[in-house]
């Protein structure tokens, strides 16, 4: 069994996972804590802009791990799929701005179009990024969202779709992000892992927990023991294929939100030791 | 594309469609809208007792299509394993009392034990109550359930599982019930549903539609039509393998629950004719 983390030295933060707290709160008590990472959303730097959020992080001491999130490429009309092409290149430009290796993409899905035609416009939207971002030294993590998503928020539900498109694309930019959550209940996740390892495109690690029952499809995620993801087992197989980044704690939950913000970072320190 | 359905021959309905009506009232109204058949679940009969409301249901020229559910194997105790097994013989006696011909058995699955060995127990469990099964004359069908239902419900998440299940056990009282709503999003579903009717494993088509966003994980099920799912394809396929049963309705929706059933019952034929 892989063992528990030392420290905290390969902990990251997702902002959205500490919700009610604006972005410059959020950064100053996550270095306080001792965090030593950060993912930043998009939405974090509507003032800042990014570069001053990036430097805002730096000067905390903290890393900026990714930047959350580009994608959603489907669309029934070429229009649609232009705009969301466009809003891509800017993000990757945020992501640029703000020091992020890594943008990571919510591939999108539209309830009219089938699965496989939005697997092939998110595959069409991703090449048509990719020069940007590699010319801005950007790469992009494609995350398979959990299959309760399909429908609406991502076409690409599994490891193996995902590895599929990085396979068709072959770009050194191009990679997948790994979220628990997600993936835990694939039965060939493990192997999809070792294979994403040898070939060289896992970019990312995000942790959380799976509730029973699941109060609410979006909401109601649980920090690391309080659900049945075997997360520790899954660490160990994506330390196995070779990652070696941040463990991502991406915690959505109103639950968690209504709660008192400093102990529950208390909480998920404590929960990342003892259950990640 | 396949065609539409002709008439209602093969249309069945789940009791728990229409969950407001009683039993006895459901039975009558299916048979006065002209539908064929009925799926029975085991609380239909906690009064009359399986074989009467067998009776019931054919004396109004219904067939009884299924009986709902057995399964729920796993268990993290070898008492609790026993009471399953146990549970499901009496299931099977129903099962035969009522005239179903075969058990919709919903596996399974215990938050604290991995998928795997919640898997491996439901396959032992299938094979402690399969003799019996086959003297009562009555299959077993596993029906796989969407991953959001993983850690609580149904550790076989894909048809493959089901398929590998099957495999294992090999016997001809033992099949797959595919449902469009758990096995949508899966991209190897139309090969999987190839496969299981070359190795004759179909035994039931269950029909809804996938409502985006899902207001509620259990009961937010759509009419078909209502959202997303490639129905008719999806049907395309099973009857492509050789499936040649009835269309079973199962819709789980606390809002068509509060609308007036009768002409729900309306809407829901005239939906199977335009959707399905």
């Amino acid at each position: 069994m892989t063992s528990p983390p030392r420290d905290f030295s390969r902990l990251c933060i997702h902002t959205m996972t500490t919700k009610p707290w604006a972005f410059e709160e959020a950064v100053r008590r996550y270095a306080a804590a001792g965090v030593a990472g950060v993912t930043v959303w998009r939405s974090d730097f509507a003032d800042l802009g990014p570069a001053a959020a990036g430097e805002l992080v730096r000067s905390h001491g903290l890393s900026v791990v990714s930047l959350c999130r580009g994608g959603f490429f489907p669309a029934d009309s070429a229009g649609g799929r232009a705009r969301a092409v466009d809003d891509n290149l800017r993000c990757i430009d945020e992501a640029a701005a703000l020091g992020a290796p890594h943008v990571v993409l919510v591939c999108g899905s539209a309830p009219g179009l089938a699965l496989a035609e939005s697997r092939r416009q998110i595959a069409e939207g991703i090449a048509a990024v990719l020069p940007h971002a590699a010319a801005s030294g950007v790469k992009l993590a494609i995350e398979p969202l959990h299959p309760m998503y399909a429908a609406d928020r991502s076409a690409v539900s599994t490891m193996s779709q995902a590895r599929a498109i990085c396979s068709q694309l072959k770009s050194p930019w191009l990679g997948i992000a790994v979220d628990v959550y997600h993936t835990w209940w694939d039965d060939r996740l493990e192997d999809e892992i070792r294979r994403s390892g040898s070939e060289g495109t896992l970019l990312a690690f995000h942790i959380s927990d799976w509730r029973t029952p699941v109060a609410d499809i979006l909401e109601d995620r649980g920090v690391m023991g309080e659900g049945c993801i075997p997360i520790r087992q899954i660490r160990g197989w994506v330390q196995e294929a070779g990652f070696d980044g941040f463990n991502e704690v991406e915690i959505f939950s109103r639950r968690h939100w209504a709660s008192e913000q400093a102990r529950y970072l208390e909480g998920i320190k404590a929960a990342y030791l003892a259950h990640s």
